[in-house]
């Protein structure tokens, strides 16, 4: 409850408006204790629904919401005509990854040709994508949003075409805004500008608030986004040390703060990309109070924060913001319309400036997209969706550890995110993960290799994987190849730890978030 | 027939593939060149159908054609019941502009924050929007279009949403291809680059051919966009001669390239925003390979090319280029499909690091708007709606230019430009016309005064006037406002200019451009 207590604490300070835990919640929330303590053990048998329901009062509905909910997070596991038995998470197969120590340098940033070489082999439809930066499109409610979109035009008045040019349309900032007063962050409707997709927004909160030469901080490893707009713009990086589950390290980033003259941090405390960590609230809090200090703004991606597989969405860093500077940049490009092309920034003291921006720039995001989002909103069926795409998530991650665990090498590391759709992985010094996807490509499979997350070379032998294609039969076999691949690299190197013994499968747990 | 013959010489070299001339555009060209002769003269009347029809073997559906353009390019009004008669053309009523001398120093831009000014009193409905920079919405067959969404999209694989972000949706590229192919221009389909409208796709150029502090060639005056990139990204803008009806001075462009470090030229060969200037084709050839010889890119914004009054649309510079060094810009936002946001560019030899830097900026084009349009197209129907869009605007270009003779100081000077739906108005030195929109707004009409459209201030008597709202009946009133307003600046100088006998309402030719 530790989780839950702290934010509720918080919300006495800032007005965070949570809707209270619903009973199966509660229910869920007692048995993942339960299990915590090692009071339910791997293999016990969870109480029947018509049990629980007696026992506890409420209805059996509830007690299967619940049950459903811990199946998601991978705690528990259905036996068809047996009952829900817990699973086993006593100690995860394989460690997670290292903290990578960054040097504290800033340098220019030159990363574009290799990206642009891996991204390229991500679009050919033969190769199995687990070097995509995208989940599979079959995964969102094209059809439904398809039907908004000819019905949303033609209610719209010829002269809103002009209107709507500058911020975006009215109702769909509305209703961006309303979700931000539900997470609890105090964000004004003006201060939100539609963008054609959070990367437009990230670029422009980033140009605004920097000059050619200046230095920003980024996480370490970082998305390749990122530095693609450092090196676009002539801007330096200093990474800072991130640790695979709890995110930036608060104390690496006041000596990066003590020793550069740091204009600007790009970072994502929700399901980094590509680590998946998640920073615990009480340190979004404790980051937002020591940029502050320096009166550094804060460029906040938030774009995988819906698709979380815990109990709610983890808040914005945007929600301890008291100085206008966070700039919250969001999309729905990764949770319900991809190829939409509509996000946002709530851009704090810097809107206006963003809007200005966006004016010169691309003028104003496409309306035909934006009134369908906003029609689906309005319509309902939303929060529906996301709840059965973050269940299809946590099953796919699931999966994808548990062949991880049986086929790549034994002393490979791995995150175990709660939330989005990627993997970290860490594979035995000795392989280049470039050289592997190089292999892998030859089988007609993509992976993102280590090298495209740094302007140096400390992840040469890291890996992101995708795992948010659960339409696709090739993925394990596309995984045990790749697994297959590494062990083979790795034999040639002499150093013997190829040789993996093959793990019955089995689930494993997603870490907690220490508080 | 001179225009005609020289495209057709040029032709021969360029391998321009133009479709013959249809029988009544001949018959209209005969017709014009009589007028231009003057052996038909105002007021005479043009032979009636029926003997036309019998006297050239032509049917009389091919007369009313001929008779029916040359109305929509002001040469010709039909009286009820009476037929058709010539309009005065001898000597138009107003002068047109000067051209204005640049200093020929290059210099930092600032005027954005005039520009945002300007801009944001444009966008209130209660406002007549004078000062704007988009024709009315209801130009645009917006329910055609939004009837093609809903279809469009569910018929696209999802996998597409993927496939589809990196250069654009294949079947509107292969569209806009066709395009060139009949323009004449050798354009490769993989050259070309879908952006959000022709702002992005200028903004992309741009960058891809400078770096902060260089020099880019513009016109004077010149879009303020085109100045507001500049600024942003810390360029340094040399103003160009322009004459006010064929557009860049090459003498003057041939010594800016001698005296400064040119790194490239934006400019806009057809119907030049704000003159609305058209550069004859053997100068858009000659500018081509003046710029061939120093190396330097032309960025060719040619987003009011469609919009002509005239035989066919003026070809794009790029049909000239040899060396890829001319991106050409265009986006179906002026001319089919405001708030779809989806424009492109043709980038030669710069087309891969346009197509990358897009995917670093904005990463995609919203999807349905590029389907919808893809659709539309195909399905036929953009041609009329062309036409008619076009003989729309040259009607009220008529409309206007009668106003303005009618109503502003009498030594007023005005363009007459042969496509687009702008006019620029130099008024007597003493108008400041920053003050007549301030002056117009407190009225609750908006105007773009010239200080928008230079770095300096050698156009602040001078004023861009949109025309482009037919269906606006506060236009005439509104114009006729304005006129009274600068009247009463002139006559608060006491320089007696205001005064302006009321002449009787007529036509004014549209001036030819001397080849």
């Amino acid at each position: 409850m530790k989780i839950i207590k702290s934010t509720l604490t918080q919300s006495l300070f800032l007005t965070v408006q949570l809707s209270p835990m619903k009973r199966y919640e509660q229910y869920a929330q007692e048995i993942t204790d339960l299990i915590k303590a090692q009071t339910l053990r791997p293999g016990d048998r969870l109480p029947s629904v018509r049990q629980a329901s007696a026992h506890r009062k409420i209805s059996p509905s509830t007690v299967f919401e619940a049950y459903y909910l811990l199946e998601a997070r991978g705690l528990v596991q259905a036996r068809p005509r047996s009952g829900y038995y817990v699973n086993a998470l006593t100690q995860p197969t394989q460690a997670e990854p290292h903290t990578a120590l960054p040097s504290q340098q800033s340098t220019p940033v030159v990363i574009s040709d290799l990206v642009f070489e891996v991204l390229g082999s991500t679009r050919n439809l033969d190769v199995v994508p687990l070097g995509s930066a995208f989940p599979s499109p079959t995964l969102f409610p094209l059809d439904k949003l398809a039907r908004s979109l000819t019905p949303a035009m033609r209610k719209l008045a010829p002269s809103r075409m002009v209107e709507d040019l500058t911020l975006g349309n009215d109702r769909l900032r509305r209703q961006i805004g309303l979700r931000y007063v539900v997470e609890g962050a105090a964000v004004e409707v003006d201060e939100i500008v539609i963008t054609h997709g959070a990367m437009e927004a990230l670029n422009l909160c980033l140009q605004v608030v920097t000059q050619p030469g200046d230095v920003v901080a980024v996480e370490s490893p970082t998305f390749y986004s990122a530095l693609q707009a450092l090196e676009r713009l002539n801007l330096r990086a200093v990474e800072v040390a991130t640790h695979p589950r709890d995110g930036v390290d608060l104390d690496s980033l006041a000596e990066v703060l003590q020793r550069h003259p740091v204009k600007a941090c790009w970072f994502m405390p929700n399901f980094q990309n590509p680590l998946g960590s998640l920073m615990p609230d009480h340190r979004k809090q404790a980051l937002v109070e020591l940029l502050a200090t320096h009166e550094v703004p804060l460029i906040e991606d938030d774009v995988y924060g819906e698709l979380y597989f815990g109990l709610r969405r983890p808040l914005p860093a945007k929600v301890y913001d008291r100085h206008g500077l966070v700039m919250h940049c969001s999309s729905f490009s990764k949770c319900l319309a991809p190829g939409y092309r509509v996000g946002w920034v709530a851009a704090g003291r810097f809107a206006q400036q963003v809007q200005r921006l966006k004016l010169m720039t691309t003028l104003a995001t496409a309306i035909p997209s934006q009134l369908a989002i906003s029609d689906y909103l309005q319509r309902g069926g939303y929060e529906r969706h996301l709840r059965q795409l973050r269940q299809i998530l946590a099953t796919q991650q699931a999966l994808a550890l548990r062949l991880i665990a049986q086929h790549f090498p034994k002393s490979t590391r791995v995150t175990r995110p709660e939330g989005g759709y990627f993997l970290w992985l860490e594979l035995p010094p000795q392989v280049d993960t470039l050289q592997l996807h190089r292999l892998a490509l030859s089988q007609r499979i993509s992976l993102a290799p280590g090298h495209m997350f740094s302007a140096d070379q400390r992840f040469s032998h890291c890996l992101r994987l995708n795992y948010g294609h659960p339409g696709d039969d090739r993925f394990e076999e596309a995984l045990k190849t790749v697994g297959l691949l590494a062990c083979r690299l790795c034999e040639e190197t002499g150093l013997g730890d190829a040789r993996h013994p093959h793990l019955p499968p089995q689930y494993m747990s997603v870490p907690h978030t220490t508080t």
